[in-house]
Order: C-alpha cells, then structure tokens, then sequence
C-alpha cells in the first residue's frame, strides 16, 4: 500500500534528519457555537487518536517545527501557537506501538534504533474558531477531526495527559488574558461572551459578578444599537476595544501595576 | 590538575548517561533586603559565567534533573524549581567554547561527539531569600554567588536570555499569583511588601493603587500590634493569612469565577 510505504521511508530518512529524543504535540482547541472541541488524528489500523505532533528538523527553530507539523497534519497553518509545556517522564514514550508499526511495514526493528528512545515532548496549544478551519488528515491517519472535549476517544501514551494540561494553562490564562476576538462575531452580547467563558471553564457563571468583572476591564465597548428581534427586552451589543485588548494581551487583564 | 581530570572523566562518560541533545538550565533568583539577585557560576579558566545548568539522565524525570543539577552545581537543595520555556534557536550552542574545554583537558574532540550536537534548553526558575541559602561552587567553576541582577558579569551563550525571559515570567506572575512567603519576615508592613513588588518589577509603585490592591486580594491579615520603635507613626503590621494565600496560589489572586 501507499502508506506502507511512506511509513517506511518516513523510517529510513527520519534518523538523520531530526533533533533525536525530541517531538512537539499540539492541542488545537476549537471553539464555535458553544461548544469546546480539540482537533485529533485518528492513527491509521489503530483505533486510537493523537494530538498533530511530530519531529523537530535539525536545524529549525522550535516554533518553526511546531507550525510545520500543525501544517503537515492537519493542513492548518496561521494559527498562532503558544508553548506551554514540556512533557517529561522516562516512561513516556510507547515503544511496542512504534515496533508494531515498523513491523507492520516490513522496517528491521532494533533496539537502538532513534524511534525506540526516550522522547520528550514541547506542548503547544492554540485556540481558534473551528467553523472558520477545515482540517485535513495526512497519510499515517484515518481522520482529522474535532472532538468534544467531554467525548474524546482513547488516545494514545500520555495525550490525554498533554490536552488536560493544556486545558488547565487555558483556563488560568482566562484570569489575566482577554479572550474572544475571532471567537466571537465582531459584535456581541454579554451573556454570549459569558457562554465563552462557561464553555472553556465547563462551570455556570453568576451573571452579575461576571459582567462587573468584565466590565471593570475596560477592554469592552458598549455599542449604540441593541440586538434586535427577540422576544425579552433587547440585550445590549459589545464589542472588544482593540487597542485596549490588545494593551491587555500584552500587560495583563488587571492591568499594568 | 584535579579539575582537569574531572572534565576528562565527564566527557568520557556523560555520552552514555545523559539525554541528547537536551539541558536543564534554572535561574535562581534571590531577594533579601530589597535586592533582588541571581545565582550565577563563574566558570574556571574563564571570564565567563553561568546558570546552575546540567543534562538529563537517561532514566530520569525532567524536574528530579533539575534538582539535581542545582544541587550538584550550588549545594543547594530544597529549592521548587518552576518549568518556564525551552529554548530552542537552533544555534544557541556554542561548539568552540566545548571545543576549547575539551582540548584544555587533551579530549578528542570529534565532530559527531554529542555535545558538540544542538542541544535545546529547559529552563526552570525559583525566588528565595538569598540570605537563608548559601551556594557553593562544584568543580567546574571558580565561584558560586549571587550577582545584583543590575549589574551582570558576562554571560555563555543564551544564559542572558534565559535570564530575561525568566525574569519577564516572574513578573507576570506577580499579576495572578500571591509571592512574599518566605521572602519577607513573618510580620511586616505594607511599605516592605511594596518595597518587595518594587524590586521584582524594578519599578516605582503608587502607595495607594499598591495598598488597595493588595488589601482586595484577601491575603493579608492586618494584626492588633504596630510596628514600635519609628519616629513616625508606627505602620500597620501584617502578615500573611496561608489559608488565603494557599488558596489564591492554585485558583490565581483574582479568585475563582
């Protein structure tokens, strides 16, 4: 088959090429509508899945590889990723799956072979709209797709481990970054910026706490024109005061001391 | 020499033992009586200083690395090491200072040896009252000790870098995270705790803005007996309620949604 094929020349050139004991794995959150969903490969023959990870090149930049390998495996690329963490425990790594794949594609297994060492892995995470990307699978995977975070199928060595932490860093982050722009239409209402927070935080919010904190922000900018159609009063429309979100992202939601 | 023979024996023996291509490099900052410093090694034979800074056993975890190596390079021990980024520009290394040493100690030097690969970096750092600890120096380095962080010696490689950017973490961090505990007395004041935020942030604060910050972040208990003995007023003493303190060091100052 194709596949074997590539998996094997993937075998027979990698050695030389990458940084050896190293990978990188990103957790690409995608939310829209309400719902908080991660992007995963369904690994081929397998019925497991994984975070878009692979190997550093050489002679390439960190984040270089990490763009690359989001791009090489799921197709997406301007989506900016942050390094979060690195994963660590000696035992990390699963050996017999990579020799069941060298096995499955013919490639002579030994033991000191650069696949079957130690890896450690860079944590990478980003958050992006899901209705705006499309994902494509590469060759060594079934599907590229998004999963609810509360419905993840069986995923292979420590990636379950690596998404939860990458959901905790995310949910701190929520208490001293602004979030939102390009989550949500450009202008909003509060109770749809509160269902952004609910969703990532999976916990129901106290309307009036949230709105006086979001509002003693200032990154808000309160709009002339109300929604209009629904049945209650309509809710007033917000929308982000960019120069102020953007000072935000860079001093702190709490601003500078 | 004794250290000659000691460099010969790690550079025999460290290919086998060690991670390749991959560091542990911690910045250890110190404050005490409003200066904040950090713990740097000046390396023998050379006008050049150091971050505690090692390499990983093929068997061991990231973070037992780290303690590891700052005891061995320090004598220090007791110390929570925070992973902060890893530095990864594919040419941070630098080849000719390895060559050099390894020629002083009449080390073959071969192209292929592995540490004279790229090699990525983990960085951790920690803050401790640089007056309870003291560092002694391993046998690679003339001297271990703390250097006021306004005047830095010359440093190998990235170390300013990583310096920095540990230093950029820290203070983010002052934004979400409670610090103090065990940096200032027991019993302090609100000037002396300022005096704290002022050294890490190197920066002049309002008194007020400062006080009523820290006082809506519920950390503090304000205790019955002044500070005697001034000519003015006597201030307010304070210490920290750890229940608080605790609780605000996992869900961040700002509280809980």
């Amino acid at each position: 088959m194709k596949e074997d094929k590539e998996l094997y020349e993937f075998f027979s050139k990698s050695e030389k090429r990458f940084q050896p004991g190293l990978s990188i794995d990103s957790v690409i959150f995608g939310f829209s509508d309400n719902q908080l969903k991660v992007l995963l490969n369904k690994l081929k023959r397998m019925e497991l899945w994984a975070l878009a990870g692979g190997f550093v090149l050489k002679n390439e930049h960190l984040d270089d590889a990490a763009t690359r390998i989001l791009r090489e495996r799921t197709g997406l690329s301007n989506i900016f990723l942050n390094q979060f963490y690195v994963f660590g425990e000696p035992n990390r790594s699963d050996k017999k799956f990579h020799i069941k794949r060298m096995q499955q594609v013919g490639w002579p297994v030994q033991k000191d072979y650069w696949l079957l060492q130690r890896f450690i892995t860079i944590g990478y995470y980003a958050l992006v709209n899901f209705s705006n990307v499309e994902a494509k699978r590469d060759y060594m995977s079934d599907v590229c797709d998004w999963y609810d975070i509360h419905d993840l199928p069986p995923m292979i060595i420590d990636h379950g481990n690596i998404l939860n932490k990458a959901l905790e860093v995310l949910r701190t982050q929520l208490k001293y970054q602004p979030i939102g722009y390009n989550l949500l239409p450009q202008k909003f209402t509060m109770p749809e910026l509160q269902k952004l927070y609910e969703t990532i935080l999976d916990a129901k919010l106290d309307r009036r706490n949230f709105q006086r904190k979001m509002l003693g922000y200032g990154i808000l900018k309160k709009l002339e024109k109300r929604r209009e159609g629904g049945a209650h009063k309509a809710p007033y429309l917000y929308s982000f005061d960019l120069k102020k979100y953007h000072k935000a992202l860079k001093e702190g939601l709490h601003g500078a001391w």
